[in-house]
């Protein structure tokens, strides 16, 4: 059978580690939220971090963008990391929450933010999105099974 | 402004021939659906047609796959192309139909889809996806306003 047809292959609540190096390389994700009318939508998203320890990962974003209404709304979201290059497919599915926190924003601050926040870290539209990952699952190449990294 | 907080910039009903440029060199988008329990799951797809004419998208899939399972619940998907390397992002939000239809899967067919139906045309699993977008946009660099290409 072809994995066309498979459920996940395997379990690996010790999928972690091998997420991380997956999606270090990915600069940005799709982060798909639901819209009010539950439609799917989805934006490019610089990951500043995935914390290992706690199945989080973290974003900046603006206070005023639409996907901040829409995750106030509904928070389940979709990530996906795509590197066609290296055949690396990624789908993490998980909670998002706004959370304002200066000196998180401090920590995860790098200069490449400015494009989207001139102002730096005082930027009062600067936020911060943190999604905890509830389930992950991963794909390296067209024929290969997918692998469960994360959840049930 | 930046594009972080920028609502689409352009309605472009006449943007579809720069969707199909944008995604015609992208072979793979993850395909977003919403699971009976609201999560939402991606996984790579290989997109067969993107039917100008029509504003819909044909993919082959397995009827025994649990995206199947999860379209004939909640039609609402979303489809995400990235190609990292020319930094271009799309985002398509549309609605899935599963449809079985010999001719269009001969019609559609290449070689390259034996890795998943190895029985060719004919493979009793076969069917197809079809999506009727909705609404596209884009992103061809990280400081750009979004473009709506389809859609409100
Ligand atoms: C690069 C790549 C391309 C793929 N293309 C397809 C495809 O065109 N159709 C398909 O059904 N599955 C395709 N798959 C497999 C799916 O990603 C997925 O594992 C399978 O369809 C089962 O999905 P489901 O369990 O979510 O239903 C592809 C996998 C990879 C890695």
């Amino acid at each position: 059978m072809t994995q066309l047809a498979s459920t996940p292959s395997t379990l690996r609540p010790e999928g972690y580690p091998r997420l991380c190096e997956l999606i270090k390389d990915i600069d940005f994700t799709m982060f798909t939220t639901v819209a009010e009318d539950g439609s799917l939508h989805s934006r490019p998203m610089a990951t500043m971090q995935l914390d290992a320890d706690r199945a989080e990962l973290w974003f900046f974003t603006s206070i005023d963008s639409p996907k901040v209404a829409e995750i106030y709304h509904e928070r389940t979201v979709g990530l996906s990391y795509a590197s066609p290059g290296k055949n690396n497919y990624v789908s993490v599915s998980g909670r998002a929450y706004i959370v304002r926190d200066t000196d998180k924003v401090t920590e995860l601050w790098t200069p490449a933010a400015k494009i989207w926040f001139p102002q730096g870290v005082n930027d009062p539209h600067l936020v911060l999105l943190r999604v905890v990952i509830e389930s992950a699952q991963f794909w390296d190449s067209p024929s290969s099974m997918v692998v469960q990294l994360w959840g049930l």
